[in-house]
């Protein structure tokens, strides 16, 4: 592959079709505090505290729930042309947008990338207020901003290396001898845009929003816990083995996951060393060795094409991370000190 | 019973046998910062940062885990003999012990109380250096000061009874129509000195240590992480329901559980409502709807009675709430809004 | 004196005079998110999220601010009657209300304390829900409770054998060889319930609320950023020398100073340790060396007596503690290490 | 000026000259708990958890305190060739240095900027572990990463101009009609990689280091209570207007001052809004309107230049900002709700 990779700043904002908005509007504004910048009868855009331009999370009312697009800000409008070049080249559908496509937006570039997402690629954007130090408007859970997108894939390697074309860097990985399991990429300075998940795909794993301390993230918890709405929880908090962050994952109630995390590290310099995890390291996903849930690794929200319509699914050819660990990161589990696994390592 | 209760000011201190001293050390001396006192060949004398009396733990080489005895302090001397005699009257072992007996302990009075458990009851204690201000010594997990313990009874109402009539305040309780399957009881003024879990009894549920803020529960963690001995985590960190406080469950090197625990609430005014939780509420062991995991329902350390042999265990005959709630608090389970539970209400 | 003193459980409510109450409602409700019990129109009824009792704060319009009156919190009814029978043997005025003169509280006897400051002492108040766990309604500053008073004297000493008579605990005293300059005495478990401030009296220096952990109340202080509120912070925030509290005093639309406070320590054993401060160690009022701003030391709320009149002002014969230590607690200041001052210490 | 700008990664290591390099150990690696990398009998170097390069701070034992450089790392080795042509361009002096030159850093070269400050570019520099996840070497004050350097020029205008020449982008000013007071420049994704102080200069203003959390940098300051050495704080903690970070000032045994800064927010976008402060608005500097110590404004550290000897300072031309706003941001001072000032705005 020839054609020049687009210069892509960050991870920009997802939109997802939800079948009740107002029951998403409780959870997205009222429990988890984001900012709407323009409500529509049938559409919400919202974003986080910190952020200037006009959203980082459409949602929008369809039948069923679904991605319908993950977009990326490219640094120039000629950025804009150089993804659409760069997509054709790879003989993939691609289609140009008007501004105003979605509200807020600028001109664009939307695209069927080779794992099957709708990916769209803009500049222009509408600016609105950075309610950063507006203090008063933020609650005990202030949410500073879009953090990254998590996709769910039956071909971790190749997805990764579609990304790596796109100039993606490789924070870190989780493997064995044989099978790379999952991947985190970046673009901006943090940890990751995009993580790859294992597993039949394509589908979205998560979308994952920054807060700048970790009481936020547990003042999240008890909010859903005061309201009786404590099953929207399904996984955390906890802190990341890989990437480091405090995390926490959430459920919508159209079951897309959401993830609430905080102090990742910085990955900016261009030698940054991918770290490397051994599949059995119980530490991986949990710092503190808890199981992950089973639902976390299985479910995950349907995508749609570029055309609108749901992808059909690709079960991956070999055996996924839950498979191979089994046993090896129960809940609470005792493991001998120091047998058995090899620590993650920085290449 | 008319003998008068001692005026107990509250939990004072645990001694646990543990098989290596040396592995003690490490869990509670490296990990969790407690503060040594005094150090013999066979035993160690710990404190948390705030505390001036010698010890709120003693760890003392045995041939096999166990709870030597729980002790509380009393209000005046004096308390120590009216301790005495209401255990007499009550037609129950007592032994009084000379000062030093315990290293740091004044003259006391020891009791095999009516569950089985080795209780003493002291006043006079040696004043050392309180390290509340020594904020260079402590690290990012700083502890406190002992909080209460934790003991599992195989009649969790009959337990309550005794406690109330050496007069302990009910702070919070875990029942249905028919059972009483926890309760929370206080002297001092925070949700409890003594908290009763229904199960095989007499055994010791787990000793808890308090911190000022939930950062400093969090480091434990990731210190765990960090030395690979995250299998060290049984439970949480979390929020409960009952007591409000966050929480974090270990193990120790012998299985010994211990809590980390902060943020519960006052209790000191004469009126204290008691909070009632149904025990199908999954909130009540997790505000946030967290599975509680089997072993911190079924596991416990033995316990020594008055004259060093280890208790022989009595089961309940009433089905324990482990077993009344399976399925009703599943990790991650999805429940119907405001369906099928009752809040924990005051009464 | 030979009455027996009144068994008081703790500071339970002051009643301030405003003179603008949607002034006051703004401070108060808005800004630093108490709960409204009751409201009328010429006062407000305030609790914080964990109390259950009617308020612990009543504001209540007139023409000039002022203290109304000092409320602690008697251990039953009989109570009542011993604290009416303790100051009339000091022959000094009380007054007998009936329930409801303050809505909410039930019967209570009033009464002009040596120092000039009308207290109330009362047993019966309504109870109200407690929000303890109400975490939808706690901002990002939640406050959980009445701490303590802080009352201006011109005798310290008088003023701390007065309340020693009424069976507080002294936790911590500002002196040198001469004068006792300030001190801090307790009736529940935390380091006081009143304070006592060397300077013109009798005047209210400040009432005090307290919050979980610190994040709380640096959040107060970038609200009243955001709102341009600024100049209502007097001082801090920062660590207390005496008390080991993290704090932040900030003062009201008409001038009285509030104090939000966190993480003082356990002072409910019967031997608790007087800690003695030298006034020329720089880090008793401030932990950190921080210069005290002068209208912390010379500003105070007019004190209404028991007819509600305003009490004049007697003044000090001794210097105060800003003078002796002028030069001494400069912002900033370089002082030689471990030369000059005596570390506060344990009695 | 038509060379081209090197291509600047970040801001990445200064070289201090101290006087007592045993108190330099104790003030940066016994309390702030910086790790070291390498110690000579007269130079240590240090970095923060989370890096991975060599260091980021050298302290060296000279006869006086001084700045001996700035460094900052470039993209690629080819960088430091340009940085070489642009500064030979720009007629101002330029060293090449071998590798080794400083213990850790590869080839590099050295200039004396503009404004008298010597400034190295490097890319190479070896590698060493990341201590991000190694939570057992975490104290409780646990610094991250270098964030940024503060240095004080007579011509704020001038510095702004040479650095934006250089490719940093500006993300906050401080300004009235007439004059550029201040300004903070970003090469990588955070507020600031360079600030400009108006002042004699050239002078360091400071070096400052990340925090991932503010309770981090609070446990500084008691830890420096608990150590009777108070006095090394000179301002804050607070919260800064510009830049919206958690701060803290410190001044090491040499009087070079160290901040310690956490919670700023993403400049990444290439669209990235100016923030304009005006002079008068006395949030600027403490966003909770707290007077800013007068040696904060008039003190820094003298410069070495490119050959190694102290530069002579130039005073500006212009009053400078505390000039200008001398009773607008007194500490604690009341200023009316909404009037005066106007509030720091977007561009």
């Amino acid at each position: 592959m020839n054609a020049q990779a687009p210069d892509i700043v960050r991870a920009a904002y997802a939109e997802l079709v939800v079948t009740d908005l107002a029951a998403a509007r409780w959870f997205y504004v009222d429990v988890l505090g984001l900012v709407v910048t323009a409500e529509e009868p049938d559409a919400l855009y919202l974003r986080a505290f910190e952020e200037y331009l006009h959203h980082s999370l459409v949602l929008r009312t369809g039948s069923a729930p679904a991605l319908a697009r993950l977009a990326y800000r490219v640094r120039s409008p000629r950025e804009v042309d150089t993804a659409e070049a760069y997509f054709r080249a790879l003989d993939l559908p691609t289609e140009r947008v008007a501004a105003g496509a979605t509200r807020g937006i600028g001109e664009a570039v939307r695209v069927e990338d080779p794992m099957g997402f709708c990916v769209e690629f803009f500049y222009e954007a509408t600016h609105v207020e950075r309610f950063t130090q507006a203090y008063h408007r933020h609650g005990g859970n202030a949410i500073a901003r879009i953090d990254h997108f998590n996709v769910m894939v039956p071909d971790v390697q190749a997805a990764n290396d579609h990304y790596t074309g796109l100039g993606f860097g490789v924070s870190e990985q989780i493997e064995d001898a044989e099978h790379l399991y999952a991947a985190w990429l970046y673009r901006k300075s943090t940890v990751h845009d995009i993580a790859l998940t294992g597993g039949d795909g394509p589908r979205l794993h998560h979308v994952a929003f920054a807060t700048n301390e970790r009481h936020q993230v547990l003042h999240i918890c008890d909010v859903l816990g005061s309201l009786r709405a404590e099953h929207h929880i399904e996984r955390g908090p906890g802190r990341h083995g890989v990437s480091n962050a405090f995390y926490l994952y959430l459920r919508d109630p159209d079951g897309h996951r959401i993830e609430i995390y905080t102090s990742d590290y910085y990955t900016g310099d261009p030698d940054n060393p991918t770290i490397h995890w051994d599949v059995h390291d119980n530490r991986r996903r949990s710092y503190w060795g808890h199981a992950v849930v089973p639902s976390w690794y299985s479910e995950g929200s349907t995508v749609l094409g570029l055309d609108g319509t749901p992808q059909p699914l690709t079960s991956p050819t070999d055996p996924g991370e839950a498979a191979v660990t089994i046993g090896a990161d129960g809940f609470g589990e005792r493991v001998p000190d120091g047998e058995g696994f090899k620590l993650g390592h920085q290449s």
